[in-house]
């Protein structure tokens, strides 16, 4: 399906920029109008795509169709003011019961990250699809930190461990009799992630060059840094932060534990280019897990020193780049 | 379902209002942060509920679910901006070609309401469900214009004339073999609604004291508008403006055009009560259609001195009162 994605792309890329647009299609959110500029983004879940209704309470989707979005404004390092939202399904068996639980755990969600639920859309469809947008602003004095301003020398950084999510949904795909406090955790991660919110903001403050948040996995997310940045970006696998209940379940489906997180997705971490200066002094913020260097545009990756080949998993839920 | 509805509309309401929120849930747009503040509004379409692929091609679908947002950015006074498309559907049969249809016309839309496309999301989904959130500005010095504002003694006023959609549906749903040029105008109506940009600038400007698109019909939207102002608002049937080519689409489905076209909906023209003062000034704009006077809150039907008592059409599509 990757033709399919890259034409979309293409689609989205020929709209035309008009009026006050500084950031546009292809960052994790949009940047409009006079300086500093209002943040916008929007993105959408859908049933049985990215959350399926026999894992996922109607708390933990609406918590989720939140985050992915706030998430998208940390990845510019920006603060969220508003939500709107938009669910469209079969509101009979929603009912009133699944969409209060959805919208308090939304709007618990909201208060947590300042922001407030302004509005939104409820329409009768087969399938339930949500759509939340969420407009943010930056932080006085502090510029968005886009996908392109990684520079040669820079390290390359991720806010947390990876692979939390992937392997919550393998855990949920075949539910352990006996789940351990770990494996809810694990669970948890997949179903409600955390928007790296306050990171994404002492990152921009603190001069990070480019930023986005791994919604699609780190192979991914970081080749589209490196061809947002134009520059070659080395990922060593052998210094990604994965935690051991995270390599337990990579080992216990046959995966390589560096690889299942760097594959895995939806952990919702931010991606960040610095200084190597500024590695002391945001050091308790970010893992170095790589560095930009001289060389053709594009990620590589390596173990230590030894270049590594790696799948990535495709395009297997078709998103744009402007999500 | 109207149980179902206020239920919902229950749920948005109890939605705290965090932050800087000038105006919230329950009028066309929200309103955020400082003076004059950013509009913001957003509504889903969804497949055989809003539109059906049997009588809209995909520049059609492309059209609408962006005209169905300007309109609430229009029934506040603002000028759009931005924009960003959610996009869910089965994306094998869109296909390229008819993406790249309803990107281009949405992008058509965009450029003549001076706004841009800025971002957006593609996702798999069984049905095709489009959200779109449209972001504004107030022109300089102009207040927003909530449903809200109407005072005793103005004049309730709409800016075209109305049942032309409901004409067009029907046409779709039983096609002429021989369409007339205005049995298509009608058709195309109902496919590709205007939005009352200009228009809604120019009466916030002049001085409009409550306005709010007409997406669900006159009469459902008339008594959102009573309700919202604290007032009784009287509507004469008689001085409806109904087209002689829509009045015969209705006789022709055994309905009295004026029920027909108050009942219509999706005529997206604006509704708005105005000093008796301003009816010459704005004249040009808008038709005046009833009035509000002192007495019980609500919406009251009359043909000239005679109260009418009609059924509206319900919530048949079910949309929350923030659309």
């Amino acid at each position: 399906v990757k033709s399919e994605a890259e034409a979309v792309a293409a689609l989205l890329a020929e709209l035309t920029m008009r009026g006050d647009v500084r950031v546009g299609i292809g960052d994790d959110a949009a940047v409009i109008g006079p300086d500093p500029g209002t943040l916008l983004a929007h993105d959408m879940i859908v049933e049985n795509v990215h959350f399926r209704w026999s894992t996922h309470s109607a708390a933990d989707i609406g918590h989720l169709c939140l985050a992915v979005n706030l998430s998208d404004i940390a990845a510019m390092g920006g603060q969220p003011t508003a939500a709107v939202v938009g669910i469209a399904g079969p509101l009979e068996q929603l009912g009133e019961i699944g969409l209060r639980h959805m919208y308090r755990a939304m709007d618990a969600l909201a208060e947590s990250a300042g922001c407030a639920i302004v509005g939104g859309d409820l329409s009768q469809a087969p399938v339930t699809v949500i759509g939340v947008t969420v407009i943010g602003v930056m932080p006085s004095g502090v510029a968005p930190v886009t996908r392109s301003g990684a520079n040669i020398g820079d390290a390359l950084c991720i806010t947390g461990s990876l692979g939390r999510s992937a392997a919550g949904r393998a855990l949920l795909d075949d539910p352990p009799r006996h789940p351990t406090p770990q494996m809810t955790a694990l669970m948890d991660a997949h179903r409600r992630p955390t928007p790296r919110l306050s990171e994404g903001r002492l990152l921009a403050a603190g001069g990070a060059t480019a930023m986005m948040d791994i919604s699609d996995g780190l192979l991914i997310d970081a080749a589209r840094l490196a061809a947002a940045s134009g520059h070659r970006v080395v990922l060593d696998l052998d210094s990604l932060p994965v935690e051991p209940d995270v390599a337990a379940v990579a080992r216990s489906r046959a995966a390589r534990p560096d690889v299942f997180a760097a594959s895995g997705g939806e952990d919702y971490e931010l991606l960040v280019t610095l200084r190597p200066g500024l590695l002391g002094p945001l050091g308790d913020l970010v893992i170095q897990i790589g560095e930009v260097r001289e060389g053709p545009t594009g990620l590589q990756v390596v173990r230590g020193t030894t270049p590594v080949s790696v799948h990535d998993r495709g395009w297997d839920h078709l998103r744009s780049p402007a999500g």
